[in-house]
């Protein structure tokens, strides 16, 4: 027989597929007749002028997808292929899919996104940390050693609860945020993110409530929202959540929990007050809802050392506390953990086995060690010094070049400036030309609910260097300036900019 | 005032911190009252007879906690605490958990946990490979000379997806199954058990049906259950999963999704016959229900080459796959993934996000070395070869001392012997047995959904020794042979072993 082939030689995909998809299409219009004999491979690659090789590899390609049996003496015969499953359309999932499943189709925000792309531009985006303070020399003699020696324990099977000697050293971390936690009541998570998600799950129906300050951390409402509950704001000032609207917000949605980020806020930078906090805690017990603590940043003080976290206020055990290495250590360890209350701590582990079956005993000790050893105190006073550093820079540059009409908060700690720009502008309008002029940071809306933070901007200063924190703030300053005066001028013509106010 | 503290100087807890947390409960039950001017930490040193530091620091720890406040001149004085938070009674958050956590309150069954505990005894229940062909040198000579030359890409974020050059690597490993993905549809997860509960988020719904052949995988058992769906089982012969009972349980039970082990399967070591694999895709697609294929072990062959993957044969996108590294190269590396049908692929990687952000780059990038120098071959050489081996040794032992009316499969490839009991024994209770004789296996009602399998028992070769599988498989069979002529001649008496037959 005679195959209809046609050969893209500029193509990307393989010769020998292009030839066995071809034979597979023919046999499914049924072009190809099954118990036909398939042309010698020596004969079909001369017509192709083709290697024999290829002909080869096109052919075990159709017997291993069963299309054809090989046989000596009888050659490439066209197995008896069921025509009726093989012509059916491509499958249809959409109608199969989850609650969760359908909030997740839209296309996900994420920071994170667009960070990964290479981009030649001063990444005030970012939230994450300077690569050039990655510890990269102590973790890779580090590693190296510790499989090694400890090899078989590092790569068998773990405990979904995390390794006890890591759990040991977060404990003893746990101490500088104030929180005595045992080693029973820690669990180690692949970052804090997965702490977000597996509370979300053992707590979380679809149509519950839950209560959070405005604006939030991004990766926080995108995996409440996938959970199909009512996202309840509560907004912020200068000392963090205003406590005078939770209560009536309680009685009114009965959350199923508080999310708070009360230290080093992410975006705001700022701290719950040691008086709100206490508010918080008497509110939140009084109504029997509990809260959600997400300290990233805890450990990144700057000025003075940071209030307490809430954990270490509870006595009651209402507080489930989350933090993570990412910020201290490098953002790619992944590597959280949470700190329990008794009663849920083994409902948590078990949702982690299921999830996962358990983290890397690996990066565990790896991280372990390098605490051990003294490194991790090191890097935090480092840190502390260089961040510090880095937030001066940009405030200094704000204070420099900002036009009149725009303010900006004081991080005492963590990673972010949040700033307002002036009256009418919008940060999604600036960050455009922000982008062309190789200038990037975070407009505000996405860390809001609905339609607010539309003047916000979050800038982040641990990423960049000192140098591009000047020159960044210069360019965005002078840009700003720049769509101020256009807005000023054209204010009655351009309704565009007229809602943002 | 005088402080009526008492030490307990033999115990755990830190001398400071029994100090701080007696004040703490003296404050709390009002005993301290409000503005009290707590002792000089000199004066209350000397009276309880440890050194002032203790009383600094446990001072120092009251007010972390907020109880009390230190003015230079004014000493150290009880704050405004507010007794009716403090002396609320623990939360309760029983109320508060959800349909998932419910499902994860009960003991969680799994095999891993029992094996995490420290035994001497002769483990063939494991599902894990041998740690003497774990690549320790080899990963440890990557993983340091990677964080010295890539460790600003392996310590920072990374794709949701995965790191794209380890999907390359997982493309070129997915041909020697049959499959030819593309990297645009290849998703790294951290273990595929993490790629059993996102396909089951964005897929089920509580109420919603599965199919699955019984026996089945414990880990995806479980996953399934806290979803909250019914689980429907399918049986199994030698030729894998009993095809004929499939299209009229889909059509009563309207299943969301198949799950099956097609190859080397997990427990009974068999694979689904070339003939079914094409009847179960054609009845799938006739009746609109995808295929959820599992395959950790597809790789781990011995006398002949593996059928190809479900997923090599799926010409509509119907079929999800799920593999691992773990049973090649080490259990405890948490690398598994899975090809997705297009349309799911950014459904899965924003779950995935959702989940726990990303897989560490650091990890990714070490198995993908690992592959691109060529060990990774070897390795499935070596290990084929050392399992056939343990396998045979499995097999000689048991022709030569199990007991008449005992019987087993001759697996093809993969990790397990899948054993029948004599008439009338009980796996748990023959299991009860072998432990005090120091010799472990699984006894076989856990891979079932309901009161089936009591006669079987999975014997796991891997893990073990040639000589321990030659010494368990004598102590087991001699077990075995013992109970069973004490159950022949109990009979009439032994009520409890009646049901079991």
């Amino acid at each position: 027989m005679e195959l209809n082939i046609k050969l893209d030689r500029q193509g990307k995909k393989p010769l020998f597929l292009q030839i066995a998809e071809q034979i597979v299409n023919d046999i499914n219009l049924g072009v190809i007749k099954q118990g036909t004999r398939l042309p010698a491979e020596r004969k079909l690659a001369k017509s192709l002028s083709v290697n024999r090789s290829t002909v080869i590899n096109a052919y075990n390609e159709l017997t291993d997808r069963g299309y054809v049996q090989s046989h000596i003496g009888s050659g490439t015969t066209v197995t008896n292929v069921d025509i009726e499953t093989e012509k059916e359309d491509i499958f249809v999932w959409r109608d199969l899919l989850s609650g969760q499943a359908e909030s997740l189709i839209n296309p996900y925000n994420s920071a994170l996104k667009e960070l990964l792309s290479e981009r030649n531009l001063i990444a005030m985006d970012a939230g994450i940390a300077d690569p050039d303070h990655y510890p990269k020399k102590a973790l890779a003699d580090i590693s190296q050693e510790l499989l090694l020696s400890e090899g078989n324990m590092l790569l068998q099977h773990g405990s979904p609860q995390g390794l006890l000697s890591l759990r040991e050293s977060i404990v003893s971390i746990m101490k500088s945020r104030g929180i005595h936690s045992q080693v029973e009541n820690v669990i180690v998570l692949n970052g804090s993110q997965q702490g977000l998600d597996l509370v979300s799950r053992i707590l979380l129906e679809p149509g519950d409530s839950i209560i959070l300050e405005e604006p939030s951390f991004l990766g926080a409402i995108d995996v409440f929202r996938t959970y199909g509950v009512r996202l309840v704001a509560i907004p912020t000032d200068g000392e963090g959540m205003v406590i005078d609207y939770l209560e009536k917000a309680i009685k009114r949605t009965k959350p199923k929990f508080i999310y708070t980020i009360p230290t080093y806020h992410n975006p705001t930078g700022l701290s719950l007050s040691s008086t709100r906090r206490k508010e918080l805690l008497k509110i939140a017990n009084r109504n029997h809802v509990p809260i959600l603590e997400d300290d990233p940043y805890g450990l990144i003080c700057f000025d003075n050392q940071p209030f307490p976290a809430l954990k270490a206020l509870d006595s009651t055990e209402s507080v489930i506390y989350l933090s993570t290495f990412s910020k201290v250590i490098a953002n790619g360890i992944r590597l959280g953990w949470m700190v329990a209350p008794p009663e849920l701590t083994r409902i948590v582990v078990a949702a982690k086995q299921i999830n996962d079956m358990h983290s890397g005993n690996f990066i565990q000790r790896m991280i372990d060690v390098y605490y051990r050893k003294g490194f991790f105190e090191q890097q935090i006073l480092d840190i502390r010094g260089k961040y510090k550093l880095k937030r001066d820079t940009m405030l200094k540059a704000l204070a420099k070049y900002a036009p009149e009409g725009m303010s900006w908060n004081t991080p005492q700690g963590g990673y972010f400036v949040w700033a307002t720009l002036p009256d009418g502008l919008s940060a999604i309008k600036v960050l455009e030309e922000a982008v062309h002029n190789k200038v990037a940071f975070v407009a505000g809306p996405v860390f809001y609910l609905n339609d607010n933070g539309l003047r916000k901007i979050r800038l982040n200063y641990s990423y960049v260097s000192l140098e591009d924190i000047n020159r960044g703030i210069k360019i965005l300053c002078n840009l700003i300036e720049s769509m101020k005066k256009k807005f000023t001028k054209n204010r009655v013509l351009e309704k565009e900019y007229l809602p943002i106010v």
